[in-house]
């Protein structure tokens, strides 16, 4: 039956001018990491709902992070944060996720946590604070070096609540520096991934408020800099995917944060409010690859980091971030069923009605039989999630009581 | 000098046709409740900052709420919270509250921390659960009762994160029947305050999501129950004080949650982000208490519960408390300088450019020597923080040391 | 092939637990009314770009309506907006329509484009403006019995642009009077469906500002008054389904104005920004059919008005209404896929993750070969918008030059 | 008594630490330029209201606007619009602005009016169209050096309205060529100010969307090429100061089209919603103008062409337009009554309480005293707009009657 449904899809897309081929590539090339902290407690500011079985340590993280990998065959590596994630012995860490298959991915710095960063980090007006806040980027890179890792993922939690508590100016040039020197101790081949948020926790003006800032920081940084797109973090209304195929053009798109937000968090899983949202932002990028008129725009969409920024406070921690993985893969599987030639044609045209009814016609196609080939190729479940609640994982863990990591 | 300034300032005030001994009076009437839970420490999800002399206790949280009163004269009664200001004996807590000047002011059910109440509390899909909170919506009438208050002022978190998660009608219900139940328990002269807020912590819907939900909920239980307006609950761009207007119209609005927002949050200090808002809702309501033809619209503005709902997280707990009373009566004291014939005047004439200007010229008159006569009459300093400051409180509570009581 | 895939479609439908017979018969009665105003030329305040071949007056419009019915079967009927419908003899009006398969729908007044409605109609503070706009909601409802139709759809354009500019209360009073007269001059079968707008044409305030202002209207003016719900006029983040689930509840859902948009326009095909939200829209009206435990419910949501309310700019006039009609399906029967004994199953159990995937896996099915078998059931074509194209339609109507009717 | 309550608010200044006579001689130099289009019919895209005595062609659109030059003594340029401002010879323009005592201002091309521009001006898909359009901006760089303007103003309309209707990047790609051309007309003394938009009338994506992409645009073009910020050309909830600051501080900023806007218009008063934000605005151009340190952000603040862009729908034109200077002066006038000695202290101290109070206090004074003096001193009436309805202009223009031109 199986069988017959994939033949099915098959001949629907060859009449619709795909080639399934090439797109169980694609599919099979996708990888997106995890963040170490979506696997500990979450909450909003009200309440933090306290989890039996969540890990007690990075190494624990790292362990639950191997099932979504186990099970989807997507996610070969998992974002750390400093400190939540800090360890003696760095190496010990690095072995024990290549022991499970897996690789240290980006090194997240914190920057809001300690009591001094009350007003601002690597902004703050006390020298002292932002030489802190330095150090902890550079402990960072050493950091990243060790564990293997080619990324340093920032997100500056710093700004002001109210007018005139500070010099926005002034903010911005010791930003400007404090980045200045975490980028020149980076290694060649490594990254600095700049972040950017509208708002919160600071809620009257964010250093790194929206992609022009980050944009802007990371040109005058250098060509190791580059923009990281979190989904959450825009003023509604938004167009992201434009911003994802400007930042293309540019040659300075990164990485992303899937995530999903109606209102404004940025912690619900990817995918679950707007989905269309999620397939046009893979439509850019799909876009950019075929691109060759542009190897370096190519070169760019072919190396962005995917990574999943999530903490999920209601739901149990390993089957949401499976759920993320096959909800992104779904989306970028409808990405890959659009017929670029038509749609091309139907843009010369001008014919705006065609042109539009491309791209979402490639949305409504059911890519079940799709992913179940591909799954099938990469020899994981058909269905991962009921495969990992049937693994008896989750009742192994119950061991590890309640009250285990927090972010 | 400050004589001939208000002098100079009743000169100006009466040229522009307002009877500045009416505004005095006007303002010596104004009382605004400050929240138990403002005294605490509080924070973001990302990080609570922990504060030194915060209060241990209730009993120390009314000490606290005590000094704004006897700097400002404008805020005789304390909010509290359920379980947060849970006491033995709450006569205990009343006598307390009388001995310093106070009155315990409306009381709060939390009907948002208890680890049953993650997918719900009144709206929860477990019978169980929904019992366990109406017993404790209950429980805070028989407080109410107990301490003296009129006013049981709820705020519903209830809501759900994603899509299918709940059966939103069902929900509706489960959460009509529990107020229903708490209804009947007030006394005669007790009052429902129904607040909404248009998200978090829930992220795709809001059992109680906006103005429209929680009228008509006061409306189907009758007459004890009105609306709560939290400035900070609206999606961007409302129109607040048309809700105001609208509220009052129908005689349904209780009373009002201060506070000012940007973006999304609900805690900075009243009028620091958009002050001529804070005026305009004044506005309505001195239109509402002038309107001879109303005189039921009058009475719902007369009684009007003016409450602040802030939790100040990088501000020192007892000055920004003070410094949202004084903005409250600055904005209010301007409110009180529209000259009301000229506008009904202007807008019977249909010019706008000139009844717009009216109510802004309000806006634009300097209050400092009304309000310094005010206090003059009342007995309290010109400058209260700088007197609270100077007054060597905030050194005799450094004894208790850091980590009081969090929200 | 057709058939292979039909068979494939509802073996997949029936292993999902899905009864494709009955959803069926539920597209086969979902009718969709269109805009006569949808056909004559349209724009935005920057520019009207005029279309060859738009009608150049009412028949001609329903002449135009007509081919939509044609190639979908799910349109048999216009609303008409007076005075840009205005014909001297409603009578021919309504045979025109009858003789092209059509029936007059919902009959819209203007309220906006009269010189003297500047400041407002029914809420000008003038007594002869609002005297000229009630008869003018008079004589629509005069109109309305003569073409046949029983919905008189009320949008009030009225609002200030300043503070101070208006009393808003007095505005609320004069809107209430001018809409009891009108009700009152409904026969037992009509209804007023009252639609409500978050801003613009006016920019401060406006009348009917959200659906709360809306409901609390109809409820005041009786029962054959209620809500309509157009998908562009609420503030960015709205839960529209979450008001379509809460005015079922109350009974008082009227109508639909479908259109898409991404900021602030209404005018964008239907489902081509955020297709999701509108199969959670219908999700929720299924959600209230299938509800036997509240029968009046269940008729509420039967004898909802579906109206298209949109107006192309850049697209041709006739392919850009089958193409809404063709999406509004899609939707639905997507809707008509989901699951909602396993749904309230895991409602049940509360078990988020599950909950939320039913829902979504709804969406996710590839409804082509449904929508194909209706079609063939209904005897239209499988391709409505290329059968069109290809009729010749758009030549002939190019005869009437480029200039026509505009709205 | 003018005199007296002169001195009163020096004496309060000087306590203040305010050097008044300082900020008088700012005041005076304060010029900002109003639009020849906002003189003209203007309305929403529902209606355009005719005015009695609007202007017929460019020549009378420059006597009203010398009407409000008259009165205020600011606003001593005009912008124009090509091709709304359409002379055969700009000579005579120009010289009839300068028999007035007038300027022309920054003129304006217009990328939007033409039915080939339906799907995009320069960075329409179709050369000949893009080549139309830059042929267009040319020539407005002609007329510019023909009236003598330094400025070339570029608001991009351009935009898709769905997903797919176009190649964004390619688009990118064609405005960047499109601008370079025109960039390369200027003379050295030009300058090219490069406006945004979030959206409208293109309703998915609008090609120069948000400051990052003006700002890049800018930036590759060369040092000539500025941005300039509309106030009403943002996300909900955008801290527009920042984007000030940010750009100040990156020596970018060109100039301002000023408005006000409570939801998505941009044509209301300014300062009519939220004055605080102009001047919080203003704020951040003073503290660049007096920062010492950094030459070319003083050079740069110094030289932000500050122009109106309104078009007033409801009000009658001149007396909004001079209502319009008289806000900014207002607000502005405000900006320079911070005590910068006493802010640049409390952020350095980190007193977030104080340093919030000292800018909103500037807010609070009442500067009628200030404009009275600076107004007495520039030789312009003390109630401009009184004096303007007194003059008989407008009983003059009545001659001109119905049916001006309109925008």
């Amino acid at each position: 039956m199986s069988d017959a449904r994939y033949q099915m899809f098959e001949e629907i897309q060859r009449e619709r001018g795909i080639n399934v081929e090439e797109a169980k590539q694609m599919l099979k090339k996708l990888a997106v990491e995890t963040p170490s902290w979506g696997y500990g407690d979450s909450g909003t500011r009200f309440k933090v709902f306290q989890k039996e079985g969540v890990p007690r340590n990075p190494f624990e993280k790292f362990e639950d992070a191997a099932q979504v990998q186990k099970y989807t065959g997507a996610s070969p590596s998992v974002a750390i944060h400093i400190p939540w994630d800090k360890v003696e012995d760095y190496s010990q860490l690095r072995q024990h996720a290549e022991s499970l298959g897996l690789k240290v991915g980006a090194v997240n710095p914190n920057l809001f946590q300690e009591p001094e960063y009350m007003l601002g980090s690597i902004t703050n007006s006390n020298k002292k604070v932002r030489r802190k806040a330095i150090d902890h980027l550079l402990e960072c890179v050493d950091i990243a070096k060790e564990v293997g890792s080619e990324i340093i993922s920032l997100w500056l939690a710093d700004g002001t609540n109210y007018p005139g508590q500070a010099d926005i100016r002034k903010r911005k040039n010791w930003m400007e520096e404090a980045l200045r020197e975490t980028y020149d101790k980076l290694d060649d081949h490594m990254r600095l991934l700049i972040e950017y948020k509208f708002f919160e926790p600071a809620f009257y003006h964010t250093d790194l408020a929206d992609w022009g800032m980050a944009y802007n920081t990371a040109m005058k940084l250098g060509p190791k800099a580059e923009v990281l797109v979190d989904l959450g973090h825009h003023p509604q209304g938004t167009n992201v995917e434009h911003i994802v195929a400007y930042l293309l053009d540019e040659k300075r798109l990164g990485g992303f944060h899937f995530n999903a937000r109606k209102y404004a968090d940025d912690d619900l899983i990817a995918a679950t409010t707007n989905p269309y949202e999620l397939f046009l932002i893979f439509s850019q990028i799909l876009s950019a690859l075929r691109d060759e008129d542009h190897p370096e725009v190519q070169k760019t969409a072919r190396r962005i980091s995917y990574m999943i920024d999530q903490s999920h406070n209601i739901e149990p921690k390993i089957p949401a971030m499976i759920r993320s993985i096959l909800n992104i893969q779904t989306y970028y599987a409808k990405a890959l069923l659009i017929n670029w030639d038509e749609l091309v044609k139907a843009q010369g045209e001008q014919d705006v009605l065609r042109a539009e009814n491309i791209v979402r016609e490639a949305f409504e196609q059911d890519v079940t039989p799709l992913l179940n080939a591909v799954r099938e190729e990469m020899n994981v479940p058909q269905d991962p999630i009921k495969a990992f609640l049937e693994s008896g994982y989750l009742e192994k863990i119950r061991v590890r009581g309640i009250g285990g990591a927090s972010w």
